[in-house]
């Protein structure tokens, strides 16, 4: 990007009103917009599966089969896209266990609930291991992220509805 | 933009394995993302605040209070920045309705149930009128997006947990 200024966009009244990365040259708006995560808590038989990273960042800790959304589909897709590349797990999704912002880093999680619809799994190429935990197993010292956590307790607690950040940290200050 | 070429990123083992636009010159990749609207259905005695759109598209049509969500705040915090912003109403927000893919364009949608936390709505610069509405009195013809009646209907079926897109759109091709 060549020559990109911090401006208000010009515009026609009720317009923009904050400052845009903005070309200098021709006007053009590079809007910077908060991301998509999309991941599963995947269950089999009330053990839980995980993923350890063989990416930064936290590379060699555990975490939920999870990635940024792709544009071109759905929620849902990318969730059992993300299983597919971590994991090689094919899911069935059984809705939506938690939505998570992470204001800090401009993230937004959305969690489902889902099962294999397909036995096996398998370590994809930004995986060391994938491994299926019950709950007194769980590595809680070598969990990636604090939403991790968040996710897992709240499929824990096993209540209907959606769970939102955790009242200690509503605006995900604690990050990613 | 001065050099941007769409090829799949370099990187190590397990990186990336879909086409970006990537500089020819530097490397830099433009990650294109879906974007997240965030929106409420706001309830006062059974009736339905909708906001006559004053810009494009859809000019002049019904919409709910909703809109792109910004880098640096959470999902409520945006769908309340929006009701006040399209037309002055202060929410609280009473959890989410909906979540709606719109692949075609690129759109993940999080719609909230609301309802004012103070009294008093007024159309903000984008709207051209607000309203409360009755079921029995809104504009079907006049509604701007597939979107807006998924979530009315939602609201009206009255389900608990998170309604998605109506079968006959799993993936939102009929758009915003």
């Amino acid at each position: 990007m060549s020559n990109f200024v911090r401006r208000i966009p010009e515009g026609p009244p009720g317009g923009d009103d904050r400052e845009r990365l903005v070309c200098a040259d021709c006007g053009y708006v590079a809007y910077e917009n908060p991301k998509i995560v999309v991941g599963s808590v995947v269950v089999e038989e009330d053990r839980i599966l995980l993923c350890r990273r063989a990416i930064e960042p936290r590379h060699g800790f555990w975490t939920l089969p999870a990635g940024y959304m792709e544009l071109g589909e759905t929620t849902e897709e990318g969730a059992r896209r993300e299983a597919w590349e971590e994991a090689r797990a094919r899911l069935e999704l059984d809705g939506i266990l938690a939505i998570y912002s992470i204001a800090r880093i401009g993230q937004v999680q959305i969690i489902y609930r889902a099962h294999l619809s397909e036995p096996g799994i398998a370590a994809g190429p930004e995986s060391l291991d994938v491994r299926f935990f019950a709950w007194k197993d769980i590595p809680w010292d070598e969990i990636a992220f604090p939403s991790v956590r968040w996710a897992l307790n709240a499929w824990k607690a096993g209540h209907p509805g959606v769970a939102g950040n955790p009242v200690e940290d509503l605006r995900g200050v604690a990050g990613l």
